[in-house]
Formats: structure tokens, sequence, C-alpha cells
């Protein structure tokens, strides 16, 4: 079946046919209706047909470092939300945390034609970055890079840690300890969100003559949980924990109720992403909203001018962090 | 770039080259580590250009109900894990809870060539289920259909709520109240998963001469929020509270929780999913592990086989719950 049939199905031209399929201007309502009904009655599969036609597949993939993390779907929301009204449907790539994975993931998003890549917190070199986004329309979200050839939407990282170690200075904590995700590599220590929030955290700490104290771990929920072990065992407990994102703070909740330890009147707790987890009554966890519906949005608006056109300036948008308090920080014992 | 470049670059014919490509049997270890080694310093593509060659895309599609339900991510693991080993990439498509939704994402996962399908819990008419699983394999994870044409893993969603409401009965408890999916269409009521949990509550309370006390919202945090809300406006106060899915348990706690009242204290809770968030130190929600990894596997598996023969008789696998008892339930005052 081929746009003729639709054309002589709805008795229009196959020009005027095409002109609707394309969303083309000049294609009146009426005549809109008509080539709908048609591709109804037909069981017609436009984009199945473009695909040949035009070389699009109408598909954006959307690389997830993991899926068990409730900050992405915030983003992916706002993704979809943006995407609603277009023809693009949005398929994602679970939980790739490495390079491998990563490699292996954006190829099979390649060879399926994707139109265009959200990538949330790559891990690859920036070359193959580059090399990904020469190839396909690519917005990065997260990963403080900059390139000529990919948009990268961020949050304020070290804005966002400083307000979390402010926030605990202010209630009186002396050691705040913080959880990161381990992270070795040069560029990825410059550019990644949790390298940064790290930084945000030490430089935090020392502008107020606080020592740091840093436990590498994961950005997972097993993740805190061994992290809070691993402070625990210490001679000094400190009296307050940044985890660096509130699936860490999820771990660690659990980690010090075995220890019998009570939040926050034992030790202090403040988490990052403000997730729905965070909100929840029993947990109530101050955290650092970074808008992940907003950075979504952002970022599938940026793809979409980048699929209409590829020679556009590349632009780095950087959102600001607010500290949201809860119940899960008070002033130390 | 073709299979002939790769077959010279790597000094064998092209008729070897081909069958290390098709996994085909009679390469040698020693072939195929040539080919492959030409593969990689050709950077060709096997999955696209086979694509063209035999019309498959090596891309398993999973339709998810909802990205924020944290049970999801377990029958995820599954999946990926067992194809881990194979040439298929997993990609998910997020959040389809209507018809028309499901209609949009699976017509667009069969226009791009995707060679099966896991839908996890559809909503969508048996019969277009039927008219999806003859163009393309498809298993049906959750739901209680039964099909020639389609595969179903399910879990027996009659016993585990029977498991619920025995450990409520047998703590002391008369009143206990249920949170359901909201659900209408007769179909859909024999055979979700939601709806068949629902009138296993209805059986076990029935068994026991107890009083059924059912309030309807969603399977989402939202869904628990207001149907704790409608429960707790009530003149008699149920003394326990079956949630239909540990989402759902998420959104009554915090309502308790605003309205001052303790859990297991003033009112016991149970879940259903067993996800990460029941085993969370401060949550320890009593919950029903449905085992989501199991079913991701066998789910995995079933597809496998149907895509290699289509023939093959449809499967249906049934696996059973276990109460997972934690501190959220308790004898009533």
């Amino acid at each position: 079946m081929t746009i003729v049939d639709v054309a002589r199905h709805a008795g229009v031209s196959t020009t005027a046919a095409s002109k609707v399929l394309r969303n083309a201007y000049g294609a009146s309502p009426a005549m809109r209706a008509k080539v709908q009904r048609a591709i109804e009655e037909l069981g017609y599969r436009p984009y199945a047909a473009a695909r040949g036609l035009r070389g699009q597949t109408y598909t954006i993939g959307v690389m997830l470092p993991d899926i068990r993390n409730p900050f992405f779907p915030d983003i992916i929301d706002g993704i979809t939300g943006t995407l609603r009204d277009t023809d693009y449907h949005v398929l994602l790539g679970p939980s790739c945390d490495n390079e491998k994975d990563e490699a292996q993931l954006t190829d099979a998003m390649v060879d399926r034609g994707m139109d265009g890549l959200v990538l949330i917190a790559p891990v690859m070199s920036q070359a193959r970055l580059e090399r990904l986004a020469k190839t396909v329309p690519t917005v990065v979200v997260g990963r403080h890079a900059r390139s000529a050839h990919f948009d990268t939407v961020t949050d304020d990282d070290t804005t966002g840690a400083e307000l979390v170690v402010d926030h605990l200075a202010e209630l009186g904590h002396r050691h705040i300890a913080h959880i990161e995700h381990h992270e070795t590599d040069p560029a990825r220590l410059a550019e990644m969100p949790n390298a940064v929030r790290a930084d945000g955290y030490r430089k935090a700490m020392h502008a107020r003559g606080l020592e740091v104290d840093i436990v590498s771990t994961s950005y997972t929920q097993e993740g805190g949980y061994r992290g809070a072990q691993q402070i625990l065992a210490r001679p000094q407990r400190p009296t307050a924990i940044f985890a660096g994102a509130d699936i860490v703070a999820m771990g660690v909740l659990t980690a010090l109720s075995e220890a019998g330890l009570s939040v926050p009147e034992d030790i202090s707790l403040a988490g990052y992403d403000n997730t729905n987890f965070a909100a929840l009554g029993p947990i109530s966890l101050t955290s650092v909203d970074q808008a992940g519906h907003h950075i979504g949005t952002d970022a599938a608006r940026l793809l979409l001018e980048r699929i209409a056109d590829r020679t556009r300036p590349a632009a780095q948008i950087k959102l600001s962090p607010t500290l949201v308090p809860r119940r899960t920080t008070a002033p130390p014992r």
C-alpha cells in the first residue's frame, strides 16, 4: 500500500495526500480530515512508509543509566510530554552505566535509524560523543560537556551541593560526610554530574573551614547502603550525611535503620534530585530539586530544533537547583 | 560497506563471513575470530546490514504501563539478563496505561520492525492482542489471557491476595480494606492482574465471613494517596489496608502520615510486588513477592523460542507468589 492508494481512496491528488502526511503548509483542514479518514480505513502506516521515502523513523532514543533511579522518570515525563503532539515516539534504552554498554546501545540506536538521541549522564569519551552527534542529532543531559556538535542540558551541580552544605552547616553541623559515585577518569571527574556535585561539596566545606569526608560507592540503593556502613564503621561518626542522590539516601536509610540509628535525632540526612520518594510521608527527605521535568522538556525541545536544522549552533542550558528542606535534617544533638 | 568488504579484509570467503554473521553451524572458532576482527577494524555494522538482508532488527520492544512503578525494573532486569548473551537489544516503550497509547506504541514498534514484543499488563482487547501476535512474536506478562497466538507469564494473583487476607485475619483483623485499580471493562475484569487480585481479596474475605470494603483508584502513588484519604473519611476506619501494589502503599503511607496515624500501631498496611521500596529499612512493608525477575526471565525465554519457531504451541506460565511479612502489619489494637 502506498500514498497513491491513500490519495485514491480519499478522492484527493497524490500531492495533496503527501502534503497532509508531511504536515506541510497548505493542506486545508477538510483535506486533512479526508486523508486521515482514508488512512484509518485502509490501515495505512504512514510512518513505516515514510521511513522508506524519507529516511526518517520518527523515533527518539533515550539512554538511561539506571531504570531503578526514581529521578529519571521525571526527565522522561518532560521528554514525552514535549513530544506528545509530534509524530515522534520515545524508546528507552535501559540501564547503561559503563562505556561498553553505552557503545552497544548507541550503536543499536543508530543502526535502527533513530532520528535523534537523548543521552542521560553518558560516561563515554568526548570523542565518541562527538562522533555520535555527527551521525545523529544528539542532546546530552546531566554531563557538563561542551561541543559544537551536541546540545547539553545540565543542573548547576556545584550550587546544588553548596545548598546542602550551607543548610547543614547553618543547622550547626561540622562533620558532614558525603557519599559520591566513584569516578577516576579525568574527563568524567570534570564533567559528570556526580563528580561536579562532589566537587561542590568539597568547595563548600573548604569555604567554611570544615573537613572533607567522602565515601566513594555508586549512585544506587546498594551504594548508599554500603556507603553508610563504611561511615558507621569509623571511630568518629559524622552528625550528617549528604547522599549524592535520593536513591543513595534510600540505601543509607536502610543501613541507619539496621544500626538502630534515628534520623534526624542521631544523624541528619540529605539527598539530591527531589524525587517522589523524597516527598513520601514517612521518608520526608531533605533534597535538592533540579527540576527533572524541566530538564526533559528542554532536552526534547533542543532535539527537535536540531533535527529540523542540523547546522544550528550548539546550545548549553544550565538550570538552577533549589533546596527542599524536610524532616531528615535537624540541628545535631 | 558490505559483507564482501569484511570477507576480503578478513581474508576469508564471502560464504564463510556470512556464516559467522548468521551464527550458522559450521564456522570454526578461528574463522569466527578472523571475521570478528575484520568487523571491528572496519567498524562494520552487521545488524544494520542484516536488517536489509534478512528482515531482522534484533530488537525486542517492551511495553511498560508505568515507568514510576518500582516493580517493573525487576521484570526488565529478568528480560535483559536473559538477552544479554544474544544479539538482541531491548527498547522500552514508556508509560502506556490506556488503549490509545498502547495502540500507538505497538504500531510504532511493529513499524520499526521489532522482532518480538513483551507486553506488560496490556489493556487492549483480546482481538487486538491476537492481531498483533500474528504480526510479530508476542509474550504477554501479567494479564491472565489465553490464546493460541501468544504466550503468557502471570503471577497467581488470586493466591497472592488470599495470602494477604489470611495473614491479616490471622493477626486478628476483621475490617480489612482493599485499594484496587479501577476497572470496568468485562474482559479486563476477568484478566487484568489488578482485577484478579481484587477478586482474590473478595473470595478470601467471603471465605472468612468478613465484609468486603473496596476503594477504586489506580495503581499509582497518587492512587494510593487518594484511596487512603477516602478510607480515612469513613465513619468506621478499617484496622488494616491491603494496597494492590507497593506503589499504591507508598501513597497510602503519605496519607496516613499526614493524618497523624502510625503504622502498624493505628493501622496495618500490606502491599504487593515486594519491590526494593518495600524492603527499605524505614518502610519495611509487608508485601507479596511475585518474583518479577523470574517473570522477566521466563518472558524473554518464551519470546526467543517463539521468534525461532513461530508455529510452536502457545505456553502459559503461572508463577506462585509468597508472602513477605515485615513491620507494617501487626495485631489490631
